[in-house]
């Protein structure tokens, strides 16, 4: 699943065969096929074991905050956003990073039905919150924002290298994680307090 | 070039063949590599041509709002989306911000200089007028914040169908395209004003 994670994150689905992973995991892709059913149902499975532990992780975190009083958007914006950052540390938690970001783009009937099932929940969870924190935010406002800081930490967290690009010579340090997470989470929750 | 976005768009690079672009427009291959030389050829024409139009039409919104004082942070962001928000109005230009948002995705080797090419001295440019429009902001944070403004648009505009998936029936109206740039707008400019 490692291999699979890599090689769905570089190609995205429709680039990706089952020859190739086969080919770099040393089994035969009638191995594959026979745990996994088909190519559809490797990614399926690539995909939810991390997506199932984010999802549990952000719930957790947010109960946490709950039984503890009454958090500031702040703190709930940055319990949403710390599990995906923590997968930043390894190689292999990036690749799924990358993954992640492509799911969004990929054909619907490959990526609405997994999306919904490993986030649907905490993330209905995360809006009833943020307009317990921000009681002028609307209903529908709550819901494009919270997609909104969807749109924005994926891009922020999958390695894009736009940064390296645009910025004046030592003024960026790509390896600043605590960088990141303050960047995106002041960006994201100015965004949720806008008028 | 039309087929080879809706392709691009649809597949992503490494899911693109030749062979399929050519059956769909009923070219042979062989006229498609004399044309573009190669794959990436094609891509970076594909790409190319409406990624410059973008970008001209960014700088000539922002020099017309210079040109009559000093702009806000809102009317700025504002010329910086309504480019590429004009390409939602057509199945074509939908196809294009699909392959745009993919293309952050897609390996360095294929991505990074194209980007650069494209967009590079627009958003110098979009940087230099926010922080003249936002005195506060330092420079780092400037880079910051248009880069997660770039990835929050690329999203929001690209189709995914997260408002749909999570909004109760009847809240959000997928249609309604001034409801979209209303919405970034309101989240971006709160983001790149917050402290």
């Amino acid at each position: 699943m490692d291999a699979a994670e890599a090689q769905f994150a570089e190609l995205g689905y429709a680039g990706t065969t089952l020859r190739e992973i086969a080919a770099a995991t040393n089994v035969t892709q009638a191995l594959i096929s026979y745990y996994f059913g088909s190519k559809y149902g490797l990614f399926e499975e690539t995909f939810l074991r991390r997506g199932q532990v984010i999802s549990k992780q952000r719930i957790d975190m947010l109960e946490t905050l709950l039984e503890k009083g009454k958090p500031t958007a702040r703190e709930i914006v940055h319990a949403f956003l710390s599990p995906t950052l923590a997968l930043r540390s390894t190689p292999q938690g990036r690749s799924f990073l990358r993954l992640q970001a492509r799911l969004h783009t990929e054909p619907p009937e490959i990526s609405y039905k997994l999306r919904t099932h490993a986030y649907g929940s905490s993330t209905q969870r995360y809006v009833e919150a943020l307009r317990l924190a921000l009681p002028k935010l609307g209903e529908l406002d709550a819901y494009w924002r919270m997609t909104l800081m969807v749109g924005t930490y994926l891009y922020a967290f999958s390695d894009t290298h736009r940064m390296e690009e645009m910025t004046p010579k030592g003024l960026y340090d790509p390896e600043d994680t605590e960088a990141l997470i303050e960047q995106v989470t002041r960006f994201v929750v100015g965004g949720f307090q806008a008028p």
